[in-house]
Formats: C-alpha cells, structure tokens, sequence
C-alpha cells in the first residue's frame, strides 16, 4: 500500500488534500483511501472497521518548544500558588514561580508529576472542563505568539477530514491528558470526545449535596504512551485499526499494532524537517517527540514518511 | 419527560416497538424521542450529544439463575482443570470441578476474583476473543436450553434500534467483562466494540517473535458497577449521557448520573415481574441484579418503570 504505481486520480477543483504537494506521501494515503474503499476488491475494508489513529501532539499540533499541555500546567500552578504558599521554596514549584521552567522540567518524572498532579486534580470534571477551555481559549503560544489552536496542521485536518468522507471513524490516541484534550478536539479536529485516547488521572464519584460529581484524585490511572497505546486502543475501542498516524518513538507501539492486523494497513510517520515554518528535530534525545527507531523501523519496513518540508503546502491552518 | 400528556402518535403499520403493549413507558419513550428530536424545540438535543447508556445483565440479556459470563468462567475452569491438578483439593476450584456453582460462589468476593482472573487471564486479547465467541455460540442455558444470545430482551433489541434511528449513539455500560461483551454486542445488539464499557482486567504489550500481542494479565484494571460506571462513561465517553437504561441498584449511580445533566433527561429502570415468561425479582438481598434502593428512588423522581410482565408483549427474541 505504500508504493502506489500510479499517481493519484483527483482533479483539482475537488481534491481533499489542497496542502499536500503531489508526492510519494500524498500519493500514498490516496492510493490506500481508494483500494479499502472499492466495493468488491479483495483489499475493501468495511466502513465498520475503517478505524484511523492519530496521536496528537507533534503529529496533529506542533509540540515545542515543550508541549503545550504542560504550559496549561504551569499556567494552573501559578494561578493556584497564592493558595500554596509553600510553593515558593519547594521544587519544582519554586522554578515555575520564578518563570525558570527550564529548571521545574529538569526534575525528572517524579517532578512531572507531581506538577501534574497539583495543576490537573483536586476539581471536578466539569470544572477542570471548564479551566481548559479558558486556558485554550486565550493563552498563546511563547514564540509564536498564536493561539495553540491555530497551531493545528493544516494538511492534517484535511487528512481527517478526507478519511471521514471515506467512512473512516478517527480517533485520537495520545500521551497528553484524556479530558484536556476532549475539550477542544470536536471543535479543532472534528474528533468527538468519545473517540479521544489519552493519559489519565482517577476520578471518583461523589454527590455533593444530593448532586452527581466525578472528583478528580492526584493518582495517575492511565499513561497512553509507548506500549500503553496498544493498550488504551483495545480498552476504549475494542478491535484492530487499520490505519496510524504518528511522529514519535511513542507512537510506534500503536503502528505495529496497526500494521500486524490482517489486510491492508497503512502507517505514516510525520518527520519534522522544517526548520523554517515549524522546527527541524527527530533522533536528539532530549527532545520533545524524538524519532529515533521509529524512523528506523519506518524505513525498513516502507511505511510511509511525510518530509514536512517537502510534503506540505501549508503548515498550520 | 416521564409523565406523557398524549399518546405516542405511531402507526402500526410503521410500529418501531412493536414488542412493547401501549403504555406508560412506552409512552414515555416514545414522548422524550419526539421532544429532543423535534427541531426548534427548546428541549431539541443535537445529534452529537444523543447519548444512551444501556445495562447489560437484566437489562438487555437475563441474569439469571446466575450472571451468564460466571457461568462462561465454570466452563472454562472446567477445561483448564486438566492443567491445573491442585484444583481438585483447593477451593472455589475443587467445587467448580464437583459441579457444585453454588458453594463455588458462597466463598464471596475473593473466590470471585480467583475465578474471574483464572478463566480470564493468561491468554492473549485474540485468544480470548476466540475462546468467548466458541462459547457463545454453543453454550445452553442450564434451564431454558436456549443459547444466551437467544436469551436478550426483544423489546431492548427494538429500542436500541428505535433510538439509534433517531439519531442516538447506543452505548453498553456494563458490571460485565468488556473484552466478553464485544465478541457479541455488535451482532446481536448493534452496539460496535467501541461503544462497549464494561468491567476488565489489565493487559500488556509484548512483541512476540516480532508479532505484537496484548496479554490478559491476571489483575483488576477497572470495576465497572455502582459509582464505577460514572467513572467509566466519563472515561469512554467524555460527555453527559442524556438517556439511561439499567435494573438494578448497581446501575443508579449511572441514572443519576443522566439525570444531573441539564435539559431533558430520560432514566428507565427494567423490573422483573414476570415469573412465568422470565424471572421475578428485586428488593431481595441474595438475588443477582438486586433492586432495592433504586426502585425507590425511581418511584421518588418520576423515572420510568418497565413493568415487564404488563409492559412487554414478547420477553426473548
């Protein structure tokens, strides 16, 4: 599926991909669309199992200079500090509140998480709802200076969008927080909220004066990264995918579970080779989104690359 | 919603729920339909947030003498005993093997969990798959004679499909296993793998021989039953239901759940009052599915009550 030998048949007063250059990768994707779609071919998929995955950060929204989730928590710590004045001399607090964030994220897990934790739990879902959907809605973008929903990829959304039309069900599978990104996912990717995958904390269920609440507890309950992705696809959906869409080493546990199903699959790692529009990174292992042997194992196996630079017209939408 | 003021305005000849007698819960059913369905109405939902949760035991399937999936967990101690020779002298095993459920089921919650993690883990998700669907297809109920799936509730089966052509997505929120329920909830209820929320234990990612495989591993992950099915709809789901179907106390939390969201909201209990088509039962302590504390608080709130034994013409498909 991935070495289509001829190009794609679409005219350009109805193409579905106007930011796809005409290429191997654009000429891929269309190429798979048309096979597991038409009606009697040994390779047609049934709508019911066109499942397509896409992580989210760095694959359907930029990821640097850190991910955007975790400026949401620095945001969150700063707004909550005057209630925690200990704060203010306890790690990792202490580099937030001095604006160092450089110094909190050089903790390690153990401060990730406990900065996770103090921005992400003690509401209910519905108030934590409530702060993403402000935060998202106003903060911007440290360099760019853009709102973080206006740096979506542009190709991406009409990926989704062409793949829907096809009778694909989307789904988002991510190592970001599960209800941090359901808040904006149906408006930004057209991806409805119960088709959202991603880390979690514990909720509990409590009526508060005869009233239902779920209370979110500092405990994780879920890491959707790595080789929890395999695992949080079979727990919220339930069978194989047929297609994946990734960009880090994170994601490759869920492609080789895509591409081990039988019949056709497709995989496509996105390579973020632009410096000049977005930022050029992949095997340097400090960074966000590295791809070191997904890259490797993408081009041993010929799954599909997107060469950022190459590939796309337009960046963000 | 629960108190119609008018008839349901169907014609025979177009019937959706042709199983249910002309009554107060059909009644109801049908008003809320038309109420959240009827465009520029101030109670119209939209068709994304069309959301009805459904039981499964007692509320889609019978329960009864036992749940059906401890009766899959017998069969399957049964065929693993060959392998396992300690089990002739150790308990709940030993009374498995004797044929002797009940005494099995008398250790309370830990010979629970020891059976449920014998007869559910160890194998690999497409193992199990496989080893549920054999079952399924086989397996006689021990006083009907019927298949289980032969066992569901044919006006359940009518308002699944009722409400899904109506817009609504139909979701199982089940105390069941979730990877037992998907191996059947497509093809008798309707109801996709993706839409199946259920109890399940935790499994994880190996690669074997290069092939990847997800391993059923011998430990609770999530306990979908009381206030663990708010939690787990808010993690499947990520937004209010606006209509719940269950029968029983476990099921409550879910209701009020539903009921807490704003604007209109449907909750429907299933009772059990037909000894002679299926089984009478509620308030009583010992008996699987009790409904005590719910049964009151539906009469309380104006839910709607199934009467089974005067509200449905046919009990089984």
């Amino acid at each position: 599926m991935n070495q289509p030998s001829q190009p794609a048949n679409v005219t350009p007063a109805a193409d579905p991909l106007p930011s796809w250059n005409d290429g191997k990768a654009r000429r891929a994707i269309v190429e798979f669309v048309a096979t597991v779609t038409k009606p009697g071919s040994p390779e047609h998929i049934p709508v019911t199992e066109r499942i397509a995955l896409f992580d989210n950060d760095g694959t359907l929204w930029a990821e640097q200079p850190i991910f955007f989730q975790a400026l949401f928590a620095f945001d969150r710590i700063r707004q909550l500090a005057p209630q925690h004045p200990e704060w203010k001399t306890r790690e990792p607090f202490a580099s937030v509140l001095r604006g160092d964030e450089k110094s909190a994220l050089a903790g390690g897990m153990h401060a990730l998480v406990e900065m996770a934790m103090a921005s992400h739990a003690g509401t209910t879902t519905d108030e934590f709802a409530t702060l993403v959907r402000d935060w998202i809605a106003t903060a911007r973008h440290p360099t760019t200076g853009r709102l973080y929903t206006e740096m979506v990829y542009q190709p991406m959304l009409e990926l989704l969008a062409y793949l829907r039309m096809n009778g694909f069900k989307t789904f988002i599978v991510s190592a970001g927080g599960i209800e941090f990104m359901r808040v904006f996912s149906e408006r930004v990717y057209g991806v409805p909220p119960e088709q959202v995958i991603g880390t979690s904390i514990r909720t509990k269920f409590e009526l508060r004066d005869g009233e239902p609440v779920l209370v979110r507890l500092p405990e994780i309950n879920f890491i959707d990264d790595g080789e929890g992705k395999p695992v949080g696809i079979q727990m919220h959906i339930g069978r194989r995918p047929v297609a994946a869409f990734g960009n880090a080493d994170g994601d490759l546990p869920m492609l080789q579970w895509t591409a081990a199903g039988g019949g056709p699959r497709f995989c496509l790692y996105v390579h973020h080779t632009d410096a000049d529009r977005e930022w050029a990174y992949d095997r340097k292992a400090s960074s966000f989104g590295r791809l070191d042997k997904g890259l490797d194992e993408a081009r041993t196996r010929g799954w599909t690359i997107v060469d950022m630079k190459n590939d796309w017209r337009t960046i963000f939408a």
